[in-house]
């Protein structure tokens, strides 16, 4: 399994992502889920993944090398007009990839399945947020539904429904995603730090702040032996059954 | 789906259940999904299910009526000399329910799949919870994973896995049940009031409280609106990422 998910605020749109892979639990790995395609002052494209690896990294590739051979296949990421026209070339790209793993079809129950969440802002339009499917089709985030989870979603959803605010600052966005990262993390031993974050700020048109937090990093740990506590004192605070 | 829930404490057992069951979300219903065997001064026998209704319905009506006609199938419920019998005699009754809806032999994976929570007391016994698989094998609870879950686990697990202590008292154990509950309802449709709980005191071998609890309760009122208030407080008291 995997943990992604990504968030959007008013300032901006948030993204986490864990490092596990595992082909079994007595076979795991640590692998980067989360890619970044920028050109400062044009647009940022963010792409998380969860799925079969070999069908994740084969369409960050395909995207990736054909950023670098335009003449071969246009348009490319760095091409598209638009964030829509981007989550359409992403997810042509994943039923491509699908489809030649599965000679007799492509099936999105099948084990090569992969799904993708894509946010970033092209020049001239807003920042924008995607879930793709395996079958390649996506949806949009809306105001009604600002956040997108892919892999393990259950554990880590409560909080973020009850916690979210579109006015929360980076800093609490990112704190109410390692929240949520952190019950996931407590309960399903297929998503592991490190973990990836990276805070895109609205019409800046780069990347913000990309950072690794490993199990020593201070803050997550405040966070992780804190919300037990916290937790324990909210529970605390309700009346018992009577 | 479903979800019940049952958790050990040093004054006895603790049963959550919810009542919806659905074929689609277009189509569904309520049911009963706790089951009470009761001799006073002999044993109390309490069984939760998930899954396919009409598997978990004949299991239940054979187990009952085993227990009317004793001459035809012996032991029953009434007469079996331990928890762990009873679990086996449960299990049994499990895996010739489904085996007779499944011709072509059991398949623990197949559509009529179902699983059980077992909790209660024989006399002359401690209190005992097991969990029963669809093949009609199970574990039993012990100090280390003093609950069992079945249906829409993982929405209300992280809150049980936090703030759950053997210590607890009865009023205690239900608000963290209905916590857990809540939680999963708010994210689960396929899981709804009205609730059912049952106390079981440790040594009392006669039921303790059960009560029926529908949307209008206002204990369940104070759990669900409060626990949004004290959980956005609790992520407040976390400093901010940095």
């Amino acid at each position: 399994m995997t943990y992604c998910v990504a968030v959007r605020v008013d300032s901006g749109l948030v993204f986490l992502s864990d490092t596990r892979t595992n082909a079994g639990v007595d076979n795991i790995s640590t692998f980067r889920k989360m890619h970044v395609w920028e050109q400062p002052g044009d647009r940022v494209i963010v792409l998380m993944s969860a799925g079969n690896l070999a069908t994740t990294q084969a369409v960050v590739s395909l995207l990736d090398e054909r950023t670098k051979a335009v003449a071969d296949r246009s348009p490319t990421l760095y091409e598209a007009p638009s964030m829509f026209q981007t989550a359409r070339l992403v997810g042509n790209t994943v039923r491509e990839v699908i489809q030649s793993s599965v000679p007799a079809g492509q099936r999105a129950d099948s084990y090569f399945n992969a799904s993708f969440i894509l946010g970033g802002q092209i020049k001239g339009s807003e920042p924008r947020l995607f879930m793709i499917y395996p079958e390649g089709n996506f949806i949009e985030s809306t105001d009604d539904t600002p956040f997108f989870q892919i892999g393990e979603t259950k554990y880590g959803r409560p909080i973020i429904v009850r916690a979210y605010d579109r006015q929360m600052s980076f800093e609490e966005a990112a704190k109410l995603l390692l929240v949520s990262f952190d019950s996931t993390a407590k309960a399903n031993l297929s998503v592991g730090l490190p973990l990836d974050l990276l805070f895109y700020e609205a019409g800046s048109l780069q990347v913000g702040l990309k950072r690794r937090i490993s199990y020593d990093d201070p803050y997550y740990r405040v966070v992780s032996d804190g919300w037990s506590t916290a937790l324990k004192q909210a529970f605390k605070s309700l009346p018992d059954f009577q």
